[in-house]
C-alpha cells in the first residue's frame, strides 16, 4: 500500500512508521521531513495531494490542543485545539476523500476526554470528542468501498515525564502499542470505529 | 432564579421558557427579543452579561449546523457548525462563567450524533459530540458549586416535516419533552452529565 502519514515525525508518528514499515509510507510532517504540510490550511494539504498523487491510506496522527484551567481560558486559546486538531484532520478528510483509491481508508487520531474528563483538559474532551463523533459521521458518508476510523490513545510512556500530572493514576502506554490500532484501521476492514489504547 | 435563556425565540427556547416559567427568564436571541446576542463574538456576549448582571443559571439553546453530503462538503461549510455551535457556545461558558452566582449551572444543547451516525450529518455528530465531551470536560474544572449539563435532544415533532429524510425511523419528541430536561438541569443538582431525550 502506499500511504501518507502526516505527523510523521512525532512520537505516534514515529511508532505508525515502525508499524506499517512493509508498505511504501509517504511521511509529512508541519516543521520536518520531506513531505510539508500545514493541515489548517486547506491550500497546503490541496498541494501535498497534488504532489503525492492518489494514495491507500491516509494516516494522522498530527494536531495541537490546548491545555489549561477553564477559569482562565480565552476563546482565542480554546480555537487552538478546534483549528488544529480538530478542524485540521477533517480538512484532511474533506480533501484527501478525493485522493484515495478504491478499498482506501483514512485514520484520524483522537484522545481521551470524551469518555473521561482530564485536568486542565476541557478543550481535549471537546476536540477528541468532536474528532470521534465526526469519523462515526463520515463513515456512513464516504463513497463506497472507503473507511475512516479514529485511535484514541491513552497517555504515552515516552511522554510521561511532562504530562504526568494530568493523569494520576492512568497507565501510560507504550507509542508501539499505539501504532498497532493504525494498522488494524489500515490494514483491517472496519469503518466507523473508535480504536481505544488504554 | 434569574435565568439567562439564549435561543429563547426557537423552537426548544420557547418551550424552555414555558417549563421555566417560574422563574425570572432573561430572553436572548440573535435576531430577535429585547436582549440581542450573537454567540459567535465574545464581545457580544460580553456586552449581554453586563447589561444581564449576574445570573443563577445560563441556558444555551442556540447554535447552527451544516447539514449536507460529506463528498462535497467544504472546509468553510464545515466551519458553520464549529463557529456557531460549538465555539458560539463555548464562548458562552468561558465568559459566562464569571457571571454565575454560587450554586449556578450552564446548560448547553448537543443533539444526535455523538452516538449516532446521521445522513448528511458529518457536521453535526461532530459539533454536538464536542458539546457534549466539552461539557464532560468543563464539569470539573467549574469553580466550586457551579455545575454544567448538556442537552441531546432527538428530532422534534416540531421540526419533523423538513428534517425527516435525515431521520427515518426516528422517533421525534415534542419541544415540551425536551424541555423538561432543561428543567432538571436547572432546578436539579447533577453535573458534567448528557441528558438524553430520545
Amino acid at each position: 500500500m502506499k500511504i501518507l502519514l502526516v505527523g510523521a515525525n512525532g512520537t505516534i508518528g514515529r511508532a505508525v512508521r515502525q508499524a506499517l514499515s512493509r508498505h511504501q509510507v509517504l511521511a509529512a510532517g508541519r516543521d520536518s521531513g520531506e513531505l510539508r504540510v500545514d493541515m489548517s490550511q486547506p491550500d497546503s494539504i490541496r498541494a501535498l495531494f497534488e504532489r503525492t498523487g492518489n494514495v491507500d491510506a491516509i494516516v494522522s496522527a498530527a494536531g495541537l490542543l490546548h491545555l489549561g484551567p477553564l477559569a482562565e481560558m480565552t476563546p482565542e486559546q480554546f480555537r487552538i485545539g478546534l483549528d488544529s486538531k480538530l478542524m485540521g484532520q477533517v480538512n484532511l478528510v474533506l480533501i484527501g476523500q478525493r485522493f484515495l483509491n478504491a478499498g482506501g481508508s483514512i485514520t484520524l487520531t483522537s484522545g481521551m476526554g470524551n469518555e473521561i474528563p482530564l485536568r486542565h483538559g476541557s478543550n481535549a474532551c471537546a476536540v477528541n470528542a468532536a474528532i470521534e463523533g465526526f469519523a462515526r459521521g463520515a463513515a456512513v458518508e464516504l463513497a463506497a468501498g472507503l473507511r475512516i476510523n479514529a485511535v484514541c490513545p491513552s497517555v504515552l510512556q515516552e511522554s510521561w515525564e511532562p504530562l504526568q500530572s494530568y493523569f494520576p493514576g492512568f497507565e501510560a502506554v507504550p507509542a508501539a502499542r499505539v501504532a498497532r490500532a493504525y494498522q488494524r484501521s489500515v490494514e483491517g476492514v472496519e469503518t466507523g470505529q473508535v480504536f481505544k489504547v488504554w
